[in-house]
């Protein structure tokens, strides 16, 4: 990334690439640096996401477009287009991070967006009105629920909303009132509807960079449940209990977890992750008798979400069966697969085709504003830039290369502009 | 058990079997109650032992024999020979127990050995000397290293083992001495070697029960081997890594414990556990990182032990290579296994049969004094008396049924007659 820096404060509107996509960068390193002395962290509704807000604004106001802030505290840059009474094409993404998270994840599609705008101005007015937008607070980890901007405008914040707290004890209101916003907003305004949501956005996964592609196509945003399942069995001395007579209820987590991933692996662009697991009473020397996981199972459309659920719920059946264990079961949440627009998906396409790059398609396991804006019924699509660091992300290692970031910020241009001239 | 108890005290010598397995069950529930006392727990070297040596020292007495305390602080009780020059026959066990322990391991052999002592003294003097003993401190918990008093009669304490510390931080060395032993013993006394060694025991696992078999003549004493061993992947996101790029190291991880556990089963007798297992980072939404575990490996012999370790060390490097994980194996303790003799073993075979009970053996998989005996050239053999209670050991909940002790005891006395008769 090194050799494209520079200094880029007050220079003159290039047009190349290059100069494009260092420009995001340095920014992106601008605003890493406010996360930097809150400990890698602009956790959402707390000053380090508004510094991040007010910086942007800055960049929206020198670019030409008119900011505002709307009830959910969402940064808002707009464009007018010769035509003000049809609904408008928007394009962005969050500026919060998780905690120790990376410069990418939110900011690059927020700066992408402001960038491809701001090109699409200097050339002519577009038909539409093309707005920039910073939802608030995308990330869970503070409040344990994310997503809040975009929710905030489609009128769906829960009525416990503003009761949630953080590991400080500070209630989600306090958090919102502090920032100068008042009342949380019970009420959407997402009536009229934009006429759709293009979000660029980091992939967070190696999927790209192992197809040696810069860029995807989102297809949808995953579906996904969690289960909570303990196994029990019978406790015994490691020495005396011969083989066929043990209830091991690690056995019978361990023969879950390899046909919990078999059955994942079995059904395309499904994932299963057992990340947490306790053994009791974890002695070395004694058989377990109990064993807690927790499962996270996502696909890409319900449909195999369905599969895989009832395929890892028989393998646990099944596993408790082989070991002479038993299996309680408990599903903790599930959320419905999220289908992305042809429409903004096809603009998106045409502009990768232009740039010689093949539109690959692919899902997204995680979530993002994207998906509620869609469920709300705004035709949505997403734009993936390769990660690079081996897909790491959540973490300060998380990155795009320069190439991917230039390419990126040309697709969402073309694409927006045939989005904004129809 | 209760429809067995009564007041056995000044009760005149019975020679029914229900009677003699009352008395052994009465007997085992005081020795309890010192433990109840302290938190059902004999330690060994610690009071609560101390006062179980006391008791039985006054059994012994009662019993006719000559009791004495040997320089590990073993409690002896020796009914004379009537050719005071052979070796004489040694039987019994321990009167420590672990935290939280039951009745039976350990003392039902001190008890049966003396019951059975008591029988052959009643009618004529034997050829051969006859000595029930109580080893001191065969439990590992206290001090981490366990079958001392056994140890200390082979000359086999370890130059550290005065070092050694429990949880309260007293030495064994310290221990030692405040039972009023002095110094530990650094040579042995097994010279002359009595003629041979018999252990009645629990056995501490549900092979007879699930046999329907009262006894059990012990084949050998597992060989023992300890694996730690950790996997190592990469940490990402639950949603957006798919399944064919992750290295999931709870993934190698399970498949390392289904196929260990299937290695044991394929090999007669043989015994994997794995009953710790950790996971980091440990969050529901990440993909493992890293996975530790402990192997408990036990096998009836030492091909069989080797074959075990060998079978688990390639599932595991399998394991890694099928997950694209990697794995680190550090052998942490290796045991070999002990067969048990022919002389003593066909004594009791004899006198199962004589009672109508099949002869029926079993390896051990438990450590016992027997194996030290063993070890250090003394022909020995174990008789198991079947765990009732699902098989349960080291917990309250330990038991063998009355019919069970009652044949017991009656074996052991008609094994310990043709033994100190030859």
């Amino acid at each position: 990334m090194s050799k494209l820096r520079g200094d880029t404060s007050g220079a003159p509107r290039a047009t190349t690439p290059e100069w494009r996509a260092r420009r995001i960068l340095d920014r992106l390193d601008t605003l890493f640096e406010i996360g930097m002395a809150a400990g890698t962290n602009r956790a959402g509704l707390g000053p380090g996401e508004e510094r991040a807000h007010e910086l942007v604004a800055g960049w929206m106001r020198e670019a030409g477009l008119e900011v505002t802030r709307d009830p959910a505290g969402n940064l808002v840059g707009t464009l007018r287009g010769s035509e003000p009474d049809l609904p408008e094409v928007w394009s962005g993404s969050h500026l919060d991070t998780p905690p120790d998270g990376g410069r990418f994840d939110g900011a690059l599609g927020v700066l992408s967006a402001l960038d491809a705008v701001e090109a699409i101005r200097a050339e002519a007015a577009p038909r539409r009105g093309l707005v920039v937008i910073a939802f608030r607070l995308e990330e869970g980890p503070r409040f344990g629920r994310g997503v809040f901007g975009s929710r905030a405008i489609c009128g769906q914040l829960d009525d416990d909303e503003g009761d949630l707290r953080d590991a400080d004890g500070i209630s989600l209101a306090e958090a919102f009132a502090s920032l100068g916003l008042g009342e949380l907003p019970r009420a959407g305004w997402l009536e009229p509807p934009p006429a759709c949501f293009v979000e660029l956005h980091i992939e967070q996964g190696p999927t790209l960079a192992a197809a040696g592609a810069p860029l995807g196509i989102v297809s949808s945003i995953a579906g996904m449940a969690g289960l909570e399942l303990a196994f029990s069995g019978h406790r015994g001395h490691a020495g005396t209990v011969p083989m066929p007579l043990r209830s091991d209820a690690l056995g019978a987590a361990a023969r879950f977890v390899v046909d919990a991933h078999d059955v994942a692996r079995s059904l395309p662009g499904a994932v299963a992750t057992i990340g947490r697991l306790t053994v009791a009473p974890g002695a070395t020397n004694t058989i377990p008798e109990r064993c807690e996981l927790f499962a996270d199972l996502r696909a890409p459309d319900d449909a195999r979400v369905e599969a895989l659920v009832d395929g890892a719920v028989a393998a646990a059946r099944a596993a408790a069966n082989a070991t002479a264990c038993e299996v309680a079961i408990v599903p903790r949440w599930r959320y419905e697969a999220v289908a992305m627009s042809p429409g903004p998906m096809g603009a998106l396409r045409r502009a990768l085709e232009a740039l010689g790059v093949e539109p690959r398609e692919l899902p997204s396991g995680a979530g993002h504003d994207a998906a509620i804006l869609a469920l709300a019924g705004v035709p949505s699509a997403m734009l993936f830039v390769r990660s690079d660091a081996g897909g790491v992300s959540h973490a300060p290692e998380e990155c795009s290369g320069a190439d991917a970031v230039a390419l990126g910020v040309q697709a969402l241009e073309a694409a927006l502009r045939e989005l904004a001239a129809a």
